[in-house]
């Protein structure tokens, strides 16, 4: 048997495996497990318990690691592996966590990245991953709208570090931290506090925060009604065109018959008459 | 006449009584009578009102045992009657507001088994049973949209916790009680109180709790317009399949007649050749 | 010329009056007039400003008051005049601000008459009145969720009150309070403040607070969709069932030419026979 | 060549520069400049970063006005070029920004002025142009909505104003103060803080606030499915009759070739029996 032929049936194996109910099992079962590990270093743990957890951790560690190679190897064409974003995603993750941190500032950056461990859940679980993608696929749709609001909300920063910036510096000291407040207000969140307090040198100053809800609210509304009516008509479009295809054809195919019964009918006059 | 028989109409006597509008409004008066005497009992009361919704509390579990017994002799198959979700319901709020319950606690339960019996409403009302059943058929389209969601409240409630549990123990002290001052910030709830405070050692802390609220907020948005389109589509399916069929249905019958027309005329002309 | 010919004619006449662009905008005009006067009251005012409002209040009910009997004496079938609620209404809110009210609660009362003199605005302008009756129409769909609402709500505050009422008896004391706590919960309104002083004789309570505000978003949500698609598919039901007609009557038109020809065709087939 | 045609080519040379790529990307540059600078004068900066800043405010202003000027002229019809509200708007904050303004209240208008600089960005980027166009055009859809909304709010600032001036004036004084409170408790901003006040005076004013949310809450929903509803109906609309026309001539087109087939045939006839 040549090595080649040898190689491809070594990685069929390989996939077969990789893409056994089995593994996929034990692979999430070790995300859930890296999951609770990360949430039990913050209650305050025994020693014993603490040395458990640093153990757990470093064999997890190795099963990621254990599970990419694994998983680069089952993969037909190397080169492309790092195109997929998931994979490229899991990598960084399982490398990431692998670099030895002594110092404490280095110590949160490490644990930092093993909290992202409990999103490869995400790129694990196919219908999650297929969530994420349908997510990622409305972003560009509100693109213009983004940039709308934020023009909304810079114009109304710079109007409100203008003229609030001496009543409390704090909230509207510039154009940045003035932002940060009035996606405080968008929220609803304690807005009439902040309008009271420059309702004292500004009596009119009301018309600021409440055209800037109104604004707000209602081009989020439409953007929302926006997206609603783009997702269904993308949807109905796909199906009415089938459905509409299948009844035509359906008619059509009839008087395709009628046609042909026309046809030899004539056919049949002629040699009638011939006769 | 043989007993099976007699115990047929009996049954069937009994299954009369129970569908009549009368004893329907009866049961539904009872369960509001209850509904009353529970809410009564937050109020403080005479010693004599007191006695009296005791006594009032004894009739209704005592009619409410009666009601259930007599609609399981209604029940045609015996064996099934507690496969309904509502049957078992019922039987055990009524069964868990018998058992005498005499310290102090065991009150506290006696009495929140009561509150349960206001719930019998939806299981008495024909309309509100099939609200309820309507709503739950909507959880599972929601399942792995509640699971993303989770992931997300996990990842933040264990970075929040990493960096915030020094700043504020009660709102960070560990990963569970994170995620409910999360919840708490997905509700929008006071939320720029809890960031002011942990902005002060880490000034960019805005940065988690405005992509936090985007996240929640654009998961939770893209998830009622998934679910919104869903019911559509489904509907819409369903009318339209029923409609382009009778449409198509209609067209068809025409076209049949003018091709056995055709036919026809195809055997006359044979038949005038044949002369 | 016969009295009953010339009631009618003088009838019309009125109605000519009644529904003619002056009329009607000199009417909206009064009623506008008349909320800015009750707007104006709400400011301290000079003497002599106040005195100008009394007169111009008197003025004004006068007005109303003659409209009104204008409408009547305009309205062709007497008896069926109030059978119409926008009439009565009128009526209603004319006659009230006419009783003469002398000591200071009987004031308070005289103006909150006034102030429903605006609602006339919605009577007269007939767009209003439009929207005012499709909104009318869109709460009976609501019925049942209301119901399963309150349900849920009842439950809520009769638990609330068994376990909080001794904790915090403002807010828990009976179950009418609770319910009140409760509707401010479901607006998010400093519900965490309420939330952590029941957690810490019961750590658990975030459960009641968690799941509650889950069920009545959820709910909510459902209703929402709910009547989005009921309005929604009965207007494309309205729409479509015309549209398919006209497409149909189209085709089966032609088709009944296509067969009209044939029966035509059979006919000279079966002359030339004969010849 | 005659000086007309000279100024003709003239002028469709200009065009051609005003619509390339490079300029628009030129004054965009310019645009998101004028912006940064602006966001940058709200920092405390040192002296020389603000003569910077005035030389460069300075010159922006400058191309502002060479860019609206060239604009002019290469406007086909000058007469028309304020005719359309982009143009107007340019001009004006342009024109604005060139007023010298000394004394500090002027400075303070002239920023104001400068702000406005950053819509440019809105009338010069044609998605943005659109999207705000088709913002605008939403908002008739919702002009007797927001009437309604409107007297909803008046009638309750006038209830508010009669029975609560005398609790808190601050909040009630007057019913324009009252409308303001009223939009406040809209927002559920701390509404309930304002309701335990009054309820202490005034026991059953909770009817105030909840049906007042209920009654904001349901309207506004009711215009949001409202227009949802609108959108989608004029769209579908759209495609649907485009679609059923297609449908239609395709089988039109066939049924009519039937015809042709049976008329071809009964001539076939008649020569038949005329041999």
């Amino acid at each position: 048997m040549p090595p080649a032929a040898n190689s491809s049936s070594g990685l069929s194996r390989l996939r077969r495996i990789e893409s056994s109910r089995v593994f996929q099992t034990l692979v999430i079962s070790i995300i859930i497990l890296s999951a609770l590990a990360i949430g039990a270093k913050t209650y305050e743990l025994s020693p014993l318990a603490n040395q458990t957890l640093t153990v757990l951790d470093f064999a997890i560690t190795l099963f990621f690691l254990v599970e990419i190679l694994f998983r680069f190897a089952a993969f037909p064409d190397k080169k492309r592996f790092f195109l997929d974003g998931w994979n490229l995603f899991d990598t960084l993750v399982v490398v990431g966590s692998l670099i030895p941190l002594e110092n404490s500032d280095a110590v949160l950056l490490g644990r930092l990245l093993r909290v992202f461990r409990v999103l490869r859940l995400v790129s694990v679980v196919p219908e999650l991953r297929f969530l994420i993608n349908s997510l990622l696929k409305a972003i560009p749709r509100m693109g213009y709208i983004a940039l709308l609001m934020f023009i909304i909300f810079y114009i109304y920063a710079a109007i409100g570090s203008l003229f609030f910036a001496r009543v409390d510096e704090v909230l509207w000291g510039d154009v940045a931290i003035s932002m940060l407040t009035l996606f405080r207000i968008a929220t609803f969140e304690d807005w009439t506090d902040i309008m009271y307090v420059t309702m004292e040198p500004y009596p009119f100053s009301w018309i600021f925060y409440v055209t800037f809800i109104f604004l707000t609210a209602f081009v989020f509304l439409n953007m929302m009604i926006g997206v609603i009516l783009e997702v269904m008509s993308e949807e109905q479009n796909a199906k009415q065109a089938q459905k509409a295809h299948d009844e035509r054809d359906d008619i059509t195919r009839q008087l395709h018959s009628v046609q042909a019964q026309l046809t030899a009918l004539s056919k049949q006059i002629s040699q009638n008459s011939e006769k």
